[in-house]
């Protein structure tokens, strides 16, 4: 997120320019790191980096790593060999890992063996877990507590340890292997008697997410129990690492951004990062790329709107009136439809419906659309009479109950079935439904229409 | 966030039926209060009374604000006064501000005096902020300390004060009127030497919220600078508050939902509640209610297109071919502008986007549209040759850019004239664009067709 509108990025471009470390170093460190990638992103890369280079580097890695991905990849490139090691091994543990993951081939190779071997190991371990799992959004900087440890050493321990963790506010109590036994939070730390064993005062029952468990899980389990930090294990028991809550939110954020474009029918296969780039920077065939996979196949699904059509195209050239409600009625098939797949995406994505409660839903719908149709149906009877007379009307009333009955079912249950299916279930887009509502409210409404109007038709059609 | 097909709640009602204290007690204590609220809430209110009742006071008002708001009301609504006041007493400040707002007028009148003063206070203080504002989020259970403490003073004096407050990991250093001077973390005081003067090592420069700001900007920037906690200050600079990252995240999700509904044309005037009700627990007329305003709207929208069509009658009998390409142009422009709109939606709903970026995006929108408008021009030109010979095909292409052109760039714009008018951008839905185009869509085609055609219609139509 960031403020390109900024006055202070013409103050920052005019220290700049006078090529002074002090005035920069100064502007930098009375700021949050946030504020600075702020600043920084409306910059060049080269402008970039000279900012950063007057900074001290803890301070440094910080900033980079409030970046986006894309610019944090194009500063590294511009760097040699050695300032990427230096930066590297500054960064928290995630951060480095999803930069490296993000790395060209090549560089990783040439950066890797340079690495310290800790930091190597670190993030090779990290970034080989697949992108979306917990795996890839845990960080290794967490504070450990051995049972035996009394609260007043587990303190001094979490004391020196302070500077290198992602946090000190829960620790996790292991044994030798790095199995985890406990929690301690450093409240609990600090409110119990400092002669007391860690292993007394721990909670063993400690809420823990698998490496391979979805990202989207986790954050549903962190929000659920209000956690700062949930502890990672591997097949093992063993702790492998932890995911924040400020990772989590980033998560939830994306993941509803994902969501937000799959109902609009916009791809993210094309570039999956879409859902991460600022409006203002997305290129023009990223987007086109993204947008026009779904538009194509939408257009050939309403060519059979537009056959359904034309197998009609008799009876519309007999009562040309019918063709006034035609928008009218699908539409309305349409948007119940859009209605419905809209409330059980965000229902199904948020846990307030489960994939097993698709029957109890169906039955809910069905009233729901049911009221809704009829309430529908005798406001378009009004037009209908009033346009063109009580037989049409009646069409067009019937009609509006079943396309909204359609409408309503199909946007309801395609959700669940993409997701039984294992597919996203956000993939159910309003113009999807619209299409499929289009061509089922078509039928239906020359159905209709043929079985009530037809002797009318006949007689009025006959050439 | 319920989990109904727990097999736990079967037990749960054997140790009701047995009416025995103690292994009520001990199924209880030894879980998340996050998880009791989960059972308890697939009891009836009468049985979720009983079970909270065996469980000790502050560990009972926990549970209570996990359950879900008409829940925590249907169960103190069946409690006598004196129950009501212990449970309030006992609850975090922030969940019972909240619980108190939903409360009938009577109840809340008759329990207001039985508080003690402070809670009477702070209830009164708290429930006063309008919904969606900091005030309304926050909690007065925030941890100060004074500028002269010592390190080790206000470690000691976070330890007495830690059972009562939210959070005792960020702490608000203030002046004697409880103005706020800075920030320590409980990492800095652990970190720094006994001795010192909380006022040398407290950071001056708070990120900080104003009572009346609104709840998404108060998440989008405890989100910026990955904060715990936020404190929330007066027009006089005098702390009132915090804001904790867990309700934040609560407010994250909402927030997403009724941008959600909102795209999906669900209307959350008629009940604001609908974005935080399991959709299990969701009421038949509720659901009604919500969905019914935008669908009978959009069918008089509608009725627009059918005159559209009405109006082009005469051309359609002449060339009936062209309803064949109706749908499929129309939809066309409909899918482009939802996408074009649910980018935007969520781009300021983010930050990625801002008001003022409008035109600079309506550049970008103009090509990213023309290069689609183009490519499905091209695709349907194909189906146009096939089906209805050259001229129609051109015209049919030609359209399809218009149509596209013209979706997008309502779809893209309304969400900005929207937040320009001070109103929420997602009500521009994918439904609502999609009856915009159709109209333009419509009238679109036919000028297009009339124009080109002209000669071909009057000639085949003269009957």
């Amino acid at each position: 997120m960031k403020d390109k509108n900024s006055s202070i990025v013409p103050e920052l471009r005019e220290i700049l320019a006078t090529g002074d470390s002090k005035p920069l170093r100064d502007f930098c460190e009375s700021r949050h790191p946030a504020v600075i990638a702020e600043f920084i992103s409306a910059l060049s890369s080269q402008e970039a980096w000279t900012v950063l280079r007057h900074v001290n580097t803890p301070f440094r890695s910080e900033i980079l790593g409030y970046l986006d991905e894309d610019l944090q990849v194009e500063i590294v490139e511009s760097l040699s060999r050695e300032e990427i090691v230096l930066l590297l091994a500054d960064m928290s543990s995630d951060d480095r890992a999803h930069l490296f993951k993000q790395l060209p081939k090549k560089l990783r190779e040439s950066v890797l063996p340079a690495l310290a071997r800790a930091e190597r190991e670190d993030v090779r371990c990290l970034s080989a877990y697949r992108e979306g799992t917990a795996g890839a959004v845990m960080t290794s900087d967490y504070a450990t507590l051995s049972p035996q440890l009394t609260v007043y050493q587990a303190i001094e321990h979490l004391r020196e340890a302070a500077p290198d963790k992602e946090t000190i506010y829960y620790a996790y109590v292991v044994d030798e292997g790095r199995k985890l036994l406990g929690f301690v939070s450093l409240k609990d730390l600090i409110v119990a008697r400092r002669d007391t064993r860690v292993g007394d005062i721990m909670n063993p029952k400690v809420i823990f997410a698998r490496v391979e468990d979805d990202q989207e899980d986790v954050a549903r389990k962190m929000q659920k129990y209000d956690l700062i930090a949930l502890p990672v294990l591997n097949g093992g028991e063993v702790i492998v690492g932890i995911v924040t809550f400020d990772d989590i939110q980033d998560v939830m954020v994306d993941e509803a951004t994902e969501d937000f474009h799959g109902m609009g029918a916009i791809s993210n296969k094309a570039h999956p990062g879409l859902a991460n780039i600022d409006m203002r920077d997305a290129g023009i065939l990223l987007l086109v790329q993204n947008r026009l996979p779904w538009l194509l196949l939408l257009v050939f699904m309403n060519v059979f709107s537009g056959a359904a059509i034309a197998h009609f195209e008799d009876m519309i050239q007999a009562a040309v009136a019918l063709v006034f409600f035609l928008p009218l009625l699908v539409d309305s098939g349409g948007n119940a439809g859009s209605q419905a797949a809209t409330l059980m995406v965000r229902a199904l994505a948020t846990g307030r419906a489960k994939l097993s409660d698709w029957f109890l839903l169906l039955g809910k719908e069905v009233l729901v659309a049911g009221l809704l149709g009829l309430s529908m149906g005798a406001a378009v009877s009004l037009v209908g009479v009033f346009r063109a007379g009580p037989e049409i009307a009646l069409v067009v009333s019937i009609t509006m109950v079943c396309t909204v009955l359609f409408g309503s079912l199909v946007g309801m249950s395609l959700p669940f079935l993409l997701s039984k299916l294992r597919m996203d279930p956000a993939t159910a887009s309003a113009p999807l439904i619209t299409s499929v509502a289009d061509i089922g409210g078509i039928l239906i409404y020359f159905s209709i229409a043929t079985y009530a109007l037809g002797d009318m038709i006949r007689a009025a059609g006959a050439p």
